[in-house]
Protein backbone atom coordinates (compact mmCIF):
# COMPACT_ATOMS: atom_id res chain seq x y z
CA UNK A 1 0.00 0.00 0.00
CA UNK A 2 3.08 2.27 1.23
CA UNK A 3 4.63 1.22 -2.23
CA UNK A 4 1.13 2.08 -4.31
CA UNK A 5 1.08 5.61 -3.40
CA UNK A 6 4.02 6.43 -4.96
CA UNK A 7 3.38 4.64 -8.05
CA UNK A 8 2.90 5.96 -10.93
CA UNK A 9 0.76 5.98 -14.39
CA UNK A 10 2.57 3.89 -16.84
CA UNK A 11 0.80 5.46 -19.80
CA UNK A 12 -1.18 8.51 -20.04
CA UNK A 13 -3.37 10.05 -22.84
CA UNK A 14 -4.40 13.57 -23.28
CA UNK A 15 -7.00 14.77 -25.50
CA UNK A 16 -6.53 18.21 -26.24
CA UNK A 17 -2.92 19.57 -25.90
CA UNK A 18 -3.23 23.43 -24.87
CA UNK A 19 -1.84 25.26 -22.45
CA UNK A 20 -3.20 22.56 -19.71
CA UNK A 21 -2.75 19.51 -21.68
CA UNK A 22 0.68 20.84 -22.39
CA UNK A 23 1.40 21.84 -19.01
CA UNK A 24 -0.11 18.50 -17.68
CA UNK A 25 2.29 16.75 -20.26
CA UNK A 26 5.19 18.53 -19.31
CA UNK A 27 4.58 17.73 -15.45
CA UNK A 28 4.50 14.16 -16.14
CA UNK A 29 8.00 14.58 -18.26
CA UNK A 30 9.74 16.47 -15.74
CA UNK A 31 8.43 14.23 -12.53
CA UNK A 32 7.61 10.73 -13.73
CA UNK A 33 9.68 10.63 -17.00
CA UNK A 34 8.76 6.56 -17.06
CA UNK A 35 5.60 7.36 -18.03
CA UNK A 36 4.90 7.63 -21.40
CA UNK A 37 2.78 10.60 -22.69
CA UNK A 38 0.53 10.36 -25.59
CA UNK A 39 -1.28 13.30 -27.07
CA UNK A 40 -4.36 13.14 -29.38
CA UNK A 41 -6.03 15.85 -31.02
CA UNK A 42 -7.29 17.19 -34.21
CA UNK A 43 -4.05 18.62 -35.48
CA UNK A 44 -1.05 16.50 -36.55
CA UNK A 45 1.27 19.11 -37.21
CA UNK A 46 0.79 20.84 -33.81
CA UNK A 47 1.02 17.74 -32.29
CA UNK A 48 3.98 16.86 -33.71
CA UNK A 49 5.24 20.56 -32.66
CA UNK A 50 4.59 19.34 -29.30
CA UNK A 51 6.37 16.26 -29.50
CA UNK A 52 9.47 17.43 -30.79
CA UNK A 53 9.08 20.08 -28.24
CA UNK A 54 9.39 17.23 -25.59
CA UNK A 55 5.76 17.40 -24.40
CA UNK A 56 4.86 14.36 -25.67
CA UNK A 57 6.28 10.28 -26.56
CA UNK A 58 3.68 9.99 -29.01
CA UNK A 59 0.75 11.34 -30.86
CA UNK A 60 -2.64 10.05 -32.73
CA UNK A 61 -5.41 12.03 -34.59
CA UNK A 62 -7.44 9.41 -33.55
CA UNK A 63 -9.43 7.61 -30.99
CA UNK A 64 -8.71 3.96 -31.28
CA UNK A 65 -9.33 0.58 -29.24
CA UNK A 66 -5.52 -0.24 -29.36
CA UNK A 67 -4.54 3.31 -28.00
CA UNK A 68 -7.02 2.29 -25.25
CA UNK A 69 -6.08 -1.14 -24.43
CA UNK A 70 -4.34 -1.91 -21.37
CA UNK A 71 -4.47 -0.07 -18.38
CA UNK A 72 -3.89 3.89 -18.83
CA UNK A 73 -5.16 7.01 -17.18
CA UNK A 74 -6.94 9.42 -20.46
CA UNK A 75 -7.22 12.95 -19.03
CA UNK A 76 -9.49 15.66 -21.44
CA UNK A 77 -8.39 19.14 -21.79
CA UNK A 78 -10.60 20.30 -23.72
CA UNK A 79 -12.80 23.05 -23.95
CA UNK A 80 -15.94 22.42 -21.16
CA UNK A 81 -18.87 22.50 -23.96
CA UNK A 82 -16.56 19.19 -25.89
CA UNK A 83 -15.20 17.13 -22.62
CA UNK A 84 -18.76 14.73 -22.16
CA UNK A 85 -18.95 13.73 -26.17
CA UNK A 86 -15.29 12.89 -26.15
CA UNK A 87 -15.51 10.71 -22.61
CA UNK A 88 -18.46 8.93 -24.60
CA UNK A 89 -16.10 8.54 -27.71
CA UNK A 90 -13.24 6.80 -25.42
CA UNK A 91 -15.28 4.96 -23.32
CA UNK A 92 -16.34 2.84 -26.53
CA UNK A 93 -13.05 2.30 -27.00
CA UNK A 94 -11.81 1.30 -23.59
CA UNK A 95 -10.73 -1.39 -22.28
CA UNK A 96 -11.71 -1.93 -18.85
CA UNK A 97 -8.14 -0.92 -17.27
CA UNK A 98 -8.96 2.62 -18.18
CA UNK A 99 -9.76 5.42 -15.99
CA UNK A 100 -10.90 8.83 -17.85
CA UNK A 101 -10.97 12.39 -16.17
CA UNK A 102 -10.82 15.82 -17.07
CA UNK A 103 -10.47 19.37 -15.87
CA UNK A 104 -13.06 21.65 -16.79
CA UNK A 105 -13.71 24.69 -15.15
CA UNK A 106 -17.50 23.12 -14.94
CA UNK A 107 -18.69 19.83 -13.07
CA UNK A 108 -21.76 19.16 -13.05
CA UNK A 109 -23.48 19.45 -16.87
CA UNK A 110 -20.46 17.13 -17.76
CA UNK A 111 -21.17 14.61 -15.11
CA UNK A 112 -24.98 14.94 -16.46
CA UNK A 113 -24.04 14.33 -19.72
CA UNK A 114 -21.24 11.75 -19.27
CA UNK A 115 -23.77 9.91 -17.34
CA UNK A 116 -25.94 9.33 -20.10
CA UNK A 117 -23.62 6.57 -21.00
CA UNK A 118 -23.49 3.89 -18.34
CA UNK A 119 -20.10 2.82 -19.72
CA UNK A 120 -18.58 6.36 -19.76
CA UNK A 121 -20.00 6.99 -16.48
CA UNK A 122 -18.20 3.91 -15.06
CA UNK A 123 -15.01 4.90 -16.44
CA UNK A 124 -15.07 8.42 -15.37
CA UNK A 125 -14.23 11.09 -12.27
CA UNK A 126 -14.58 14.43 -12.95
CA UNK A 127 -11.42 16.96 -12.08
CA UNK A 128 -10.53 20.90 -12.17
CA UNK A 129 -7.10 22.00 -11.56
CA UNK A 130 -7.36 25.38 -10.78
CA UNK A 131 -4.63 26.76 -12.65
CA UNK A 132 -4.81 28.47 -16.02
CA UNK A 133 -3.10 31.77 -17.82
CA UNK A 134 -4.57 34.13 -20.32
CA UNK A 135 -3.06 32.54 -23.23
CA UNK A 136 -4.11 29.25 -24.89
CA UNK A 137 -1.62 27.07 -26.68
CA UNK A 138 0.95 24.45 -25.55
CA UNK A 139 3.86 26.90 -26.16
CA UNK A 140 2.79 28.53 -22.82
CA UNK A 141 2.96 25.13 -21.01
CA UNK A 142 4.85 25.11 -17.68
CA UNK A 143 5.75 22.05 -15.76
CA UNK A 144 4.90 24.07 -12.63
CA UNK A 145 1.49 25.20 -13.60
CA UNK A 146 0.10 23.08 -11.26
CA UNK A 147 2.87 23.00 -8.06
CA UNK A 148 0.52 23.71 -5.17
CA UNK A 149 -2.33 24.89 -6.68
CA UNK A 150 -5.54 22.81 -5.33
CA UNK A 151 -7.63 20.25 -7.72
CA UNK A 152 -11.01 19.46 -7.28
CA UNK A 153 -12.10 15.39 -7.83
CA UNK A 154 -15.76 15.16 -7.87
CA UNK A 155 -17.68 11.60 -7.92
CA UNK A 156 -20.22 10.93 -10.05
CA UNK A 157 -21.95 8.80 -8.03
CA UNK A 158 -21.23 5.09 -9.51
CA UNK A 159 -20.57 2.39 -7.53
CA UNK A 160 -16.99 1.84 -7.52
CA UNK A 161 -15.77 5.64 -7.47
CA UNK A 162 -13.65 5.41 -4.30
CA UNK A 163 -11.25 3.43 -6.28
CA UNK A 164 -11.26 5.46 -9.12
CA UNK A 165 -11.58 8.65 -6.98
CA UNK A 166 -7.83 7.01 -5.52
CA UNK A 167 -6.51 6.84 -8.55
CA UNK A 168 -7.39 9.80 -9.79
CA UNK A 169 -6.29 11.93 -6.28
CA UNK A 170 -3.07 10.17 -6.63
CA UNK A 171 -1.87 11.73 -9.97
CA UNK A 172 -2.93 15.21 -9.29
CA UNK A 173 -1.19 14.79 -6.06
CA UNK A 174 2.44 13.51 -8.18
CA UNK A 175 2.25 16.38 -10.54
CA UNK A 176 2.02 18.74 -7.63
CA UNK A 177 -1.40 19.32 -6.98
CA UNK A 178 -3.31 19.95 -3.65
CA UNK A 179 -6.45 17.63 -4.17
CA UNK A 180 -10.19 18.46 -2.65
CA UNK A 181 -13.05 15.95 -2.87
CA UNK A 182 -16.37 18.01 -3.76
CA UNK A 183 -19.39 17.39 -5.18
CA UNK A 184 -20.04 18.84 -8.85
CA UNK A 185 -23.03 20.58 -7.69
CA UNK A 186 -20.74 22.34 -4.80
CA UNK A 187 -18.05 22.85 -6.83
CA UNK A 188 -20.20 24.72 -9.52
CA UNK A 189 -21.52 26.51 -6.62
CA UNK A 190 -18.46 27.64 -5.41
CA UNK A 191 -16.46 27.86 -8.99
CA UNK A 192 -19.25 30.60 -10.20
CA UNK A 193 -17.91 32.71 -7.62
CA UNK A 194 -14.40 32.07 -7.50
CA UNK A 195 -13.55 32.29 -11.03
CA UNK A 196 -16.66 32.92 -12.90
CA UNK A 197 -17.97 35.86 -11.83
CA UNK A 198 -14.54 37.50 -11.78
CA UNK A 199 -14.33 36.71 -15.40
CA UNK A 200 -17.15 38.55 -16.11
CA UNK A 201 -16.45 41.44 -13.47
CA UNK A 202 -13.22 42.27 -15.19
CA UNK A 203 -14.59 41.46 -18.91
CA UNK A 204 -17.43 44.54 -17.52
CA UNK A 205 -15.11 46.85 -16.26
CA UNK A 206 -13.01 46.39 -19.56
CA UNK A 207 -15.97 47.15 -21.82
CA UNK A 208 -16.97 49.98 -19.44
CA UNK A 209 -13.67 51.97 -19.46
CA UNK A 210 -13.05 51.09 -23.47
CA UNK A 211 -10.32 51.49 -25.78
CA UNK A 212 -10.29 55.40 -25.97
CA UNK A 213 -9.61 55.49 -22.15
CA UNK A 214 -6.85 52.70 -21.74
CA UNK A 215 -3.78 55.45 -22.01
CA UNK A 216 -4.92 56.60 -18.99
CA UNK A 217 -5.22 53.35 -16.85
CA UNK A 218 -2.32 52.21 -14.58
CA UNK A 219 -1.25 48.66 -12.69
CA UNK A 220 -4.84 48.69 -11.10
CA UNK A 221 -6.46 48.14 -14.05
CA UNK A 222 -4.03 46.26 -15.59
CA UNK A 223 -4.23 43.43 -12.93
CA UNK A 224 -7.74 43.97 -12.40
CA UNK A 225 -8.95 42.73 -16.36
CA UNK A 226 -5.83 40.41 -16.82
CA UNK A 227 -8.23 37.70 -17.12
CA UNK A 228 -10.72 39.76 -19.59
CA UNK A 229 -8.28 38.94 -22.10
CA UNK A 230 -8.94 35.09 -22.45
CA UNK A 231 -10.58 33.60 -25.30
CA UNK A 232 -14.14 34.61 -25.55
CA UNK A 233 -15.00 31.12 -26.72
CA UNK A 234 -13.75 29.24 -24.02
CA UNK A 235 -15.29 31.38 -21.46
CA UNK A 236 -18.74 31.18 -23.64
CA UNK A 237 -18.78 27.87 -22.97
CA UNK A 238 -17.70 28.05 -19.13
CA UNK A 239 -20.04 30.53 -18.39
CA UNK A 240 -23.32 28.66 -20.58
CA UNK A 241 -22.10 25.52 -18.86
CA UNK A 242 -22.70 26.53 -15.59
CA UNK A 243 -25.56 29.08 -16.12
CA UNK A 244 -27.62 28.54 -12.96
CA UNK A 245 -24.84 29.29 -10.94
CA UNK A 246 -23.35 32.03 -12.85
CA UNK A 247 -26.36 34.08 -13.16
CA UNK A 248 -27.13 33.61 -8.68
CA UNK A 249 -22.96 34.74 -8.60
CA UNK A 250 -23.96 37.64 -11.04
CA UNK A 251 -27.11 39.07 -9.20
CA UNK A 252 -25.16 39.00 -5.34
CA UNK A 253 -22.69 41.15 -7.39
CA UNK A 254 -25.58 43.31 -9.18
CA UNK A 255 -26.97 43.67 -5.60
CA UNK A 256 -23.67 45.02 -3.81
CA UNK A 257 -22.47 47.46 -6.75
CA UNK A 258 -25.58 49.02 -6.14
CA UNK A 259 -25.40 49.06 -1.99
CA UNK A 260 -22.14 51.28 -3.17
CA UNK A 261 -24.13 53.74 -5.80
CA UNK A 262 -27.08 54.06 -3.61
CA UNK A 263 -24.74 55.01 -0.64
CA UNK A 264 -22.50 57.12 -2.59
CA UNK A 265 -25.69 58.73 -4.08
CA UNK A 266 -26.83 59.27 -0.69
CA UNK A 267 -24.07 60.62 0.75
CA UNK A 268 -23.80 57.61 3.31
CA UNK A 269 -19.69 57.85 3.29
CA UNK A 270 -19.98 55.39 6.57
CA UNK A 271 -21.49 52.29 4.37
CA UNK A 272 -18.70 53.28 1.59
CA UNK A 273 -16.29 53.19 4.39
CA UNK A 274 -17.70 49.88 5.56
CA UNK A 275 -18.14 48.55 1.96
CA UNK A 276 -14.58 48.88 1.42
CA UNK A 277 -13.04 47.74 4.54
CA UNK A 278 -15.24 44.41 4.51
CA UNK A 279 -13.48 43.81 1.23
CA UNK A 280 -10.15 44.82 1.82
CA UNK A 281 -9.95 42.95 4.93
CA UNK A 282 -11.63 39.85 2.90
CA UNK A 283 -8.56 40.34 0.18
CA UNK A 284 -5.74 40.52 2.82
CA UNK A 285 -6.43 37.14 3.53
CA UNK A 286 -5.23 35.67 0.76
CA UNK A 287 -1.51 35.00 0.71
CA UNK A 288 0.19 36.86 -2.45
CA UNK B 1 15.40 77.39 -22.97
CA UNK B 2 17.09 74.53 -23.78
CA UNK B 3 19.32 74.89 -20.48
CA UNK B 4 16.22 75.76 -18.44
CA UNK B 5 14.47 72.37 -19.71
CA UNK B 6 17.23 70.10 -18.24
CA UNK B 7 17.39 72.08 -14.90
CA UNK B 8 15.80 70.63 -12.09
CA UNK B 9 14.00 72.23 -8.81
CA UNK B 10 16.49 73.11 -6.04
CA UNK B 11 14.40 72.43 -2.96
CA UNK B 12 11.46 70.17 -3.26
CA UNK B 13 9.14 69.90 -0.20
CA UNK B 14 6.82 66.75 0.27
CA UNK B 15 3.78 66.74 2.35
CA UNK B 16 2.73 63.13 3.60
CA UNK B 17 5.57 61.07 2.94
CA UNK B 18 3.87 58.01 2.69
CA UNK B 19 3.93 55.69 -0.56
CA UNK B 20 3.89 58.10 -3.10
CA UNK B 21 5.56 61.01 -1.45
CA UNK B 22 8.00 58.74 -0.62
CA UNK B 23 8.38 57.23 -3.92
CA UNK B 24 8.81 60.56 -5.06
CA UNK B 25 11.59 61.68 -2.86
CA UNK B 26 13.55 58.57 -4.15
CA UNK B 27 12.82 59.35 -7.51
CA UNK B 28 14.83 62.28 -6.83
CA UNK B 29 17.57 61.06 -4.66
CA UNK B 30 18.23 58.51 -7.39
CA UNK B 31 18.19 60.92 -10.51
CA UNK B 32 18.57 64.13 -8.76
CA UNK B 33 21.02 64.17 -6.36
CA UNK B 34 21.87 67.89 -6.14
CA UNK B 35 18.39 69.04 -5.46
CA UNK B 36 17.34 68.94 -1.71
CA UNK B 37 14.04 67.07 -0.31
CA UNK B 38 12.48 68.13 2.55
CA UNK B 39 9.29 66.34 3.74
CA UNK B 40 6.62 67.57 6.28
CA UNK B 41 4.24 65.05 8.31
CA UNK B 42 2.92 64.57 11.88
CA UNK B 43 5.23 62.03 12.86
CA UNK B 44 8.56 63.03 13.61
CA UNK B 45 9.61 59.51 14.34
CA UNK B 46 8.26 58.08 10.53
CA UNK B 47 10.27 61.75 9.32
CA UNK B 48 13.66 60.41 10.88
CA UNK B 49 13.06 57.26 9.63
CA UNK B 50 12.50 58.21 6.13
CA UNK B 51 15.41 60.57 6.52
CA UNK B 52 18.06 57.17 7.55
CA UNK B 53 16.04 55.37 4.69
CA UNK B 54 17.96 58.06 2.55
CA UNK B 55 14.69 59.36 0.89
CA UNK B 56 15.06 62.85 3.40
CA UNK B 57 17.61 65.32 3.23
CA UNK B 58 15.44 67.20 5.95
CA UNK B 59 11.82 67.07 7.50
CA UNK B 60 9.58 69.82 9.39
CA UNK B 61 6.47 68.67 11.57
CA UNK B 62 5.44 71.94 10.82
CA UNK B 63 4.46 74.72 7.64
CA UNK B 64 6.10 77.92 8.65
CA UNK B 65 7.50 80.91 6.88
CA UNK B 66 10.97 79.94 6.97
CA UNK B 67 10.44 76.41 5.64
CA UNK B 68 8.56 78.42 2.65
CA UNK B 69 10.86 81.31 1.78
CA UNK B 70 12.83 81.06 -1.56
CA UNK B 71 12.04 78.97 -4.69
CA UNK B 72 10.78 75.88 -3.76
CA UNK B 73 8.40 73.01 -5.51
CA UNK B 74 6.01 71.79 -3.13
CA UNK B 75 4.20 68.28 -3.51
CA UNK B 76 1.06 67.89 -1.52
CA UNK B 77 1.14 63.70 -1.02
CA UNK B 78 -1.71 63.53 1.50
CA UNK B 79 -5.30 61.70 0.91
CA UNK B 80 -7.62 63.65 -1.31
CA UNK B 81 -9.66 64.82 1.33
CA UNK B 82 -7.03 66.37 3.17
CA UNK B 83 -5.29 68.23 -0.34
CA UNK B 84 -6.99 71.13 -0.39
CA UNK B 85 -6.75 72.58 3.29
CA UNK B 86 -3.09 71.62 2.87
CA UNK B 87 -2.57 73.76 -0.20
CA UNK B 88 -4.59 76.87 1.99
CA UNK B 89 -2.45 76.04 5.03
CA UNK B 90 0.83 76.02 2.81
CA UNK B 91 -0.07 79.02 0.60
CA UNK B 92 -0.33 81.55 3.95
CA UNK B 93 3.13 80.51 4.64
CA UNK B 94 4.76 80.98 0.81
CA UNK B 95 6.57 83.17 -0.72
CA UNK B 96 5.86 84.16 -4.48
CA UNK B 97 8.92 82.05 -5.83
CA UNK B 98 6.52 78.91 -4.02
CA UNK B 99 5.04 76.40 -6.90
CA UNK B 100 2.17 73.94 -5.26
CA UNK B 101 0.99 70.89 -6.52
CA UNK B 102 -0.28 67.44 -5.28
CA UNK B 103 -0.70 63.69 -6.21
CA UNK B 104 -4.37 63.05 -5.30
CA UNK B 105 -6.63 60.54 -7.89
CA UNK B 106 -9.16 63.15 -8.03
CA UNK B 107 -8.67 67.01 -9.07
CA UNK B 108 -12.37 69.13 -9.56
CA UNK B 109 -13.50 68.68 -5.77
CA UNK B 110 -9.13 69.93 -5.01
CA UNK B 111 -8.99 72.86 -7.33
CA UNK B 112 -12.86 74.15 -6.60
CA UNK B 113 -11.59 73.89 -2.75
CA UNK B 114 -8.31 75.38 -3.75
CA UNK B 115 -9.87 78.08 -5.70
CA UNK B 116 -11.97 79.56 -2.49
CA UNK B 117 -8.62 81.07 -1.78
CA UNK B 118 -7.52 83.35 -4.44
CA UNK B 119 -3.65 82.95 -3.06
CA UNK B 120 -4.05 79.43 -2.99
CA UNK B 121 -5.20 79.61 -6.55
CA UNK B 122 -2.21 81.18 -7.80
CA UNK B 123 0.34 79.02 -6.33
CA UNK B 124 -1.70 75.78 -7.10
CA UNK B 125 -1.67 73.56 -10.04
CA UNK B 126 -3.12 70.30 -9.78
CA UNK B 127 -1.25 66.66 -11.02
CA UNK B 128 -2.07 63.11 -10.87
CA UNK B 129 0.74 60.77 -11.37
CA UNK B 130 -0.95 57.71 -12.59
CA UNK B 131 1.33 54.80 -9.98
CA UNK B 132 0.80 53.44 -7.06
CA UNK B 133 0.11 50.25 -5.26
CA UNK B 134 -1.83 48.36 -2.13
CA UNK B 135 0.63 48.93 0.41
CA UNK B 136 1.21 52.10 1.91
CA UNK B 137 4.16 53.55 3.79
CA UNK B 138 7.69 55.25 2.78
CA UNK B 139 8.74 51.61 3.50
CA UNK B 140 7.54 50.46 -0.16
CA UNK B 141 8.84 53.75 -1.88
CA UNK B 142 10.29 53.14 -5.14
CA UNK B 143 12.26 55.33 -7.12
CA UNK B 144 11.27 53.99 -10.33
CA UNK B 145 7.50 53.87 -9.42
CA UNK B 146 6.55 57.15 -12.17
CA UNK B 147 9.19 55.35 -14.99
CA UNK B 148 6.93 55.53 -17.94
CA UNK B 149 3.86 56.22 -16.14
CA UNK B 150 1.52 58.89 -17.33
CA UNK B 151 0.90 62.35 -15.17
CA UNK B 152 -2.22 64.35 -15.81
CA UNK B 153 -1.36 67.77 -15.03
CA UNK B 154 -4.84 70.05 -15.09
CA UNK B 155 -4.90 73.83 -14.51
CA UNK B 156 -7.36 75.66 -12.52
CA UNK B 157 -8.11 78.77 -14.29
CA UNK B 158 -5.93 81.30 -13.08
CA UNK B 159 -3.94 83.59 -15.22
CA UNK B 160 -0.31 82.43 -15.15
CA UNK B 161 -1.22 78.72 -15.41
CA UNK B 162 1.02 78.22 -18.64
CA UNK B 163 4.34 78.88 -16.82
CA UNK B 164 3.14 76.98 -13.78
CA UNK B 165 2.32 74.17 -15.81
CA UNK B 166 5.45 74.07 -17.82
CA UNK B 167 7.21 74.02 -14.09
CA UNK B 168 5.18 70.95 -12.91
CA UNK B 169 5.48 69.24 -15.90
CA UNK B 170 9.41 69.50 -16.10
CA UNK B 171 9.29 68.03 -12.91
CA UNK B 172 6.85 65.40 -13.50
CA UNK B 173 9.04 64.62 -16.76
CA UNK B 174 12.32 64.66 -14.82
CA UNK B 175 11.27 61.88 -12.73
CA UNK B 176 9.85 59.67 -15.49
CA UNK B 177 6.57 60.66 -16.16
CA UNK B 178 4.77 61.48 -19.48
CA UNK B 179 2.57 63.84 -18.85
CA UNK B 180 -0.86 64.84 -20.17
CA UNK B 181 -2.83 67.95 -19.42
CA UNK B 182 -6.33 68.01 -19.16
CA UNK B 183 -9.25 69.87 -17.54
CA UNK B 184 -9.97 68.94 -13.24
CA UNK B 185 -13.38 67.96 -14.95
CA UNK B 186 -12.19 65.43 -18.11
CA UNK B 187 -9.90 64.34 -15.12
CA UNK B 188 -12.32 63.04 -12.72
CA UNK B 189 -14.84 61.58 -15.53
CA UNK B 190 -11.83 59.60 -17.44
CA UNK B 191 -10.18 58.36 -13.87
CA UNK B 192 -13.87 57.49 -12.52
CA UNK B 193 -13.77 54.83 -15.20
CA UNK B 194 -10.17 53.74 -15.57
CA UNK B 195 -9.17 53.67 -11.85
CA UNK B 196 -12.00 54.27 -9.38
CA UNK B 197 -14.54 51.81 -11.11
CA UNK B 198 -12.17 48.97 -10.71
CA UNK B 199 -11.80 49.47 -7.33
CA UNK B 200 -15.20 49.13 -6.75
CA UNK B 201 -15.37 46.12 -9.08
CA UNK B 202 -12.54 44.59 -7.65
CA UNK B 203 -14.33 45.09 -3.78
CA UNK B 204 -17.46 43.63 -4.95
CA UNK B 205 -16.08 41.02 -6.47
CA UNK B 206 -13.95 40.14 -3.30
CA UNK B 207 -17.03 40.14 -0.59
CA UNK B 208 -19.58 38.68 -3.01
CA UNK B 209 -16.77 35.50 -3.29
CA UNK B 210 -16.34 35.89 0.51
CA UNK B 211 -13.55 34.30 2.71
CA UNK B 212 -14.82 31.21 3.38
CA UNK B 213 -14.28 30.53 -0.75
CA UNK B 214 -11.20 31.89 -1.26
CA UNK B 215 -9.48 28.62 -1.04
CA UNK B 216 -10.84 27.54 -4.22
CA UNK B 217 -9.59 30.59 -6.29
CA UNK B 218 -7.07 30.80 -8.55
CA UNK B 219 -4.48 33.24 -10.06
CA UNK B 220 -7.52 35.16 -11.97
CA UNK B 221 -9.12 35.92 -9.15
CA UNK B 222 -6.11 36.97 -7.19
CA UNK B 223 -5.06 39.42 -10.21
CA UNK B 224 -8.59 40.80 -10.58
CA UNK B 225 -9.24 41.79 -6.82
CA UNK B 226 -5.45 42.58 -5.85
CA UNK B 227 -7.02 46.55 -5.90
CA UNK B 228 -9.58 45.74 -3.40
CA UNK B 229 -6.89 45.44 -0.48
CA UNK B 230 -5.74 49.02 -0.79
CA UNK B 231 -6.83 51.28 2.36
CA UNK B 232 -10.38 51.34 2.84
CA UNK B 233 -9.98 54.81 3.87
CA UNK B 234 -8.12 56.43 0.98
CA UNK B 235 -10.74 55.26 -1.39
CA UNK B 236 -13.47 55.98 0.49
CA UNK B 237 -11.70 59.57 0.04
CA UNK B 238 -11.51 59.14 -3.39
CA UNK B 239 -14.62 57.60 -4.49
CA UNK B 240 -16.90 60.56 -2.32
CA UNK B 241 -14.39 62.89 -3.91
CA UNK B 242 -15.31 62.14 -7.29
CA UNK B 243 -18.77 60.99 -6.68
CA UNK B 244 -21.11 61.89 -9.63
CA UNK B 245 -19.06 60.81 -12.05
CA UNK B 246 -18.54 57.04 -9.88
CA UNK B 247 -22.01 56.74 -9.39
CA UNK B 248 -21.93 57.40 -13.67
CA UNK B 249 -19.41 54.97 -13.93
CA UNK B 250 -21.32 52.09 -11.70
CA UNK B 251 -24.29 52.76 -13.69
CA UNK B 252 -22.15 51.70 -16.86
CA UNK B 253 -21.07 48.56 -15.14
CA UNK B 254 -24.50 47.78 -13.66
CA UNK B 255 -26.42 48.08 -16.95
CA UNK B 256 -23.55 45.92 -18.32
CA UNK B 257 -23.33 43.13 -15.81
CA UNK B 258 -27.43 43.21 -16.45
CA UNK B 259 -26.83 42.33 -20.19
CA UNK B 260 -24.38 39.30 -19.55
CA UNK B 261 -27.12 38.34 -16.43
CA UNK B 262 -29.81 38.57 -19.21
CA UNK B 263 -28.07 36.76 -21.71
CA UNK B 264 -27.55 33.75 -19.79
CA UNK B 265 -30.97 33.99 -18.17
CA UNK B 266 -33.02 34.23 -22.24
CA UNK B 267 -30.10 31.45 -23.49
CA UNK B 268 -29.20 34.23 -25.61
CA UNK B 269 -25.19 32.44 -25.80
CA UNK B 270 -23.98 34.21 -29.16
CA UNK B 271 -24.89 37.27 -27.21
CA UNK B 272 -22.75 36.09 -24.07
CA UNK B 273 -19.83 35.20 -26.68
CA UNK B 274 -19.90 39.19 -28.46
CA UNK B 275 -19.94 40.44 -25.04
CA UNK B 276 -16.55 38.32 -23.76
CA UNK B 277 -15.03 39.31 -27.28
CA UNK B 278 -15.73 42.56 -27.14
CA UNK B 279 -13.88 42.87 -23.89
CA UNK B 280 -11.03 40.51 -25.07
CA UNK B 281 -10.46 42.87 -28.01
CA UNK B 282 -10.37 45.99 -25.61
CA UNK B 283 -8.04 44.37 -22.96
CA UNK B 284 -5.39 42.94 -25.44
CA UNK B 285 -4.90 46.29 -26.95
CA UNK B 286 -3.16 47.29 -23.68
CA UNK B 287 0.62 46.32 -23.22
CA UNK B 288 1.20 44.10 -20.30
Amino acid sequence: MGQANTEFENRIIIVGVGLIGGSIAAAIQSRHSGCSVIGVGRNAERLESARAAGLLNEWSTEITDELLSGRCLVIVCLPVNLIAESVHEIAKHSDDGVLITDAGSVKSAICDQVATCDRAARLFIGSHPIAGGEQGGFEFADAELFHDKVCVVTECGTSDDATKTDRVTRFWQMIGCRVIEMTPTEHDRVLALTSHLPHVMAAVTTATVGQENLLLTGSGFRDATRIAAGDASLWRAILTGNRGEVVTAIKSAEAMLREYRLALEQNDDDCIQSLLADAANCRSGLVE
